[in-house]
């Protein structure tokens, strides 16, 4: 399959202008070519991109994808009510069916909004494998002690849990250890080993609120939560932490030291009334920033565009100044920056690269005058400008309709009847 | 002319389901007849909503509409360079025609957003008001002391201004003394005098950033801008004042005693580093709160659904409560609040009100489960979503189609070249 978009404006983060205007040519799974001159050969498809927008899908590094049908179940109350109360009870009605279904609602809230490679993290993953397989989406799981283990030995659990994920193009794995305040040391400590033998990366949420990290300091002689897993060895290997939030200055530098990634998730952050994180401090440590959507249950919605825009703008107000976290940086966090820690060779349009590519309508109100694209796509873009979602070279989303094997109304029909049953009284 | 709007979710803020399935009447520009069951009446035109969401348009009670051309100029930049090196030094080459292009482009991005009665404050009022008659759209439209005055005196020229705005049903006027920081005190006593007598509303932009209180209580011996004003007799009128972040609790106070309304504009307060507006503690005094975009310099998209995302939760990010600032209540303030504000007979679908409807795409994956729809519309929502916009009766946007009386694309191409040619150097 050979693919041709022409008259593109492509994005281009190396290069000071950002967009090259030119044509991308698609061969199976990889840009094969980019040019700015006529290409004169033979194509299966040629789309005409009309002057629009083509850059790289957006890479989404913390997801609870079938949380989708928890949204809305409860907002605008506090996090015990939030958690307790309403998202872990219904959670604990969810069959693997349910989460099959779940997993494909997310999926296709993500290619409506060009999101076209996520980490993955939650609990049946053998249902969340089949529904990404299906659907041709790439996603990096997450597997690990998320639930009770039985007497069976934490390393056959891990082996198993792992086994379940089938590794391939599109799908890796990566060993999920919840959180400090969900794990106990012991187990922790199992999963560094199991992942030091077995060269598999980690990822965690971290110092995500003001109680876990009090908690943390408390529990352990003073030490903050990112000192407590560097001296349990956690940092040891490629490693990626949810929202870190709460980090002072020696936390943040024990992450660059041991160059971890960190993924932001900005709206879930100020709507469960977390905090806001220290990015601007995270950039000058070099820190490798991403940006994450979380779960609907906490946010409440797939939107990368959202994120896009409270990063920067949260950092701004956050030390009272305009001037930090520019489009441009937020750009590359939401893409290349998010496919670096995730390890797949996607997050822009360069040749060579696997084809996750969207295109973007600049042909409306708020995308003029048209200068400044960078700027126009991270503060005044919206995820509904998205017209054409390709992941690993196929189109699965395009003008309204979704290409990925089964019928929307179907999954919106099963969506509505789980949740009616889960919340049931 | 007679059109019925059938099969639709109906917002009703009043209920607590929040919703009413029906068909809505509308009668020339008011809606005329709510039903729940079918009407056996002839119509001109029979909308089928398909189970969609029908809601009031939303209320923009802050906006300086024609910079829009300003959009992208300078972002990421301390406010000085900002302001003095980039935004005046453009808007000064802004010529009448300039305006009213840039107003025209303006209500498309309303319009696409669903937005359909803005409280506006820029200069050259006559071109603003052409272009919104032109478009058959609803303002408030700001006149008063902005430019510099010549020796004529200033009741003159307040009369002169305000006979530009020729009220009618969808155009009302209002004063507008920017600030206490560009008007000098004799010409706010001047407003307040001149306003007084002719039965006249004020809007002013108040305690937008930390050196305005700062400076201002250096000034004015420790008093707040609040305080100044108070005591200027500002407030003995009905008042809204933009902005509103940095308020202390006596502020407040005297702002829920004289009845003023407060315009949050929150995109704008973070992403030029201001602050976070204190929402909460304004519900706690009974204060009207409405929800403004800003202009598009600063924000830089005409979005209330955005705004609405802020103002909930910043208000519970900045006192660490996940649980203040309900869906529900931002969605009044982002219509009959800011109805209210405004005094237009909108931001309800009950009868008798003045016919301002906007129809929302709920068949897509954000909208899934099909419940909580008041929350779904606050954290999931995105202007995307909104299918049609009636403006007094009239239809002004459907489905990607403006109906304005002027090609879109012609906007388009004028305002490309307006600001190719006020940037060059």
């Amino acid at each position: 399959m050979k693919i041709l978009f022409k008259n593109a404006k492509i994005l281009n983060l190396d290069i000071k202008e950002g967009i090259i205007n030119g044509n991308v040519v698609v061969e199976n799974d990889t840009i094969s070519k980019i040019t700015t001159s006529a290409i004169n050969e033979d194509f299966d498809l040629v789309i005409d991109v009309k002057g629009n927008l083509l850059m790289p899908g957006f890479v989404d590094t913390h997801c609870h994808s079938p949380m989708t049908v928890l949204r809305g179940i409860c907002d605008d109350a506090p996090l015990d009510e939030w958690l307790y109360e309403n998202v872990i009870p219904c959670e604990n009605k969810l069959t693997s069916e349910d989460v099959y279904w779940a997993e494909k609602l997310a999926i296709l809230e993500y290619l409506k909004a060009g999101i076209t490679c996520i980490e993955e993290g939650y609990f049946k993953n053998e249902s969340i494998v089949k529904a990404l397989k299906e659907c041709n989406f790439r996603a990096r799981v997450g597997f690990g002690p998320t639930t009770k283990t039985s007497n069976v030995d934490n390393f056959t659990l891990l082996k198993n849990e792992k086994a379940i994920i089938e590794e391939s193009n599109l799908i890796k794995s990566v060993c999920f250890v919840h959180s400090i305040y969900t794990i106990n040391e012991k187990e922790i400590l199992e999963c560094v080993d199991y992942t030091a033998k077995n060269n598999i990366p980690r990822s965690i949420h971290l110092s995500e609120t003001l109680n876990e990290v009090g908690d943390c300091t408390v529990k352990h002689n003073g030490k903050t939560p990112v000192q407590y897993l560097e001296d349990l060895g956690f940092f040891d290997r490629q490693t990626l932490c949810y929202h870190c939030v709460h980090m002072d200055k020696d936390d943040l530098q024990i992450l660059a030291d041991y160059n971890v990634s960190v993924s932001t998730c900005p709206s879930s952050n100020i709507k469960l009334a977390s905090g806001i994180a220290p990015i601007y401090a995270m950039q000058n440590k070099g820190i490798n920033i991403t940006i994450g959507t979380d779960g609907v249950a906490s946010n409440n919605s797939l939107d990368m565009f959202k994120e896009m825009f409270l990063v920067a703008t949260l950092s701004k107000v956050s030390i009272y100044d305009a001037s930090v976290v520019s489009a441009r940086e937020v750009l590359k966090m939401a893409t290349l920056n998010g496919a670096k820690a995730l390890g797949f060779d996607v997050g822009e349009i360069k040749v060579g690269k696997k084809a996750d590519i969207i295109l973007i309508n600049i042909n409306q109100p708020h995308y003029y005058p048209q200068v400044n694209l960078l700027s126009h796509l991270v503060y005044a873009g919206k995820s509904g400008d998205v017209y054409l979602t390709m992941v690993n070279g196929k189109i699965l989303y395009e003008n309204g309709k979704f290409h990925i094997g089964e019928d929307e109304n179907k999954i919106y029909e099963q969506i509505n009847k789980i949740r009616e049953r889960i919340t049931k009284k």
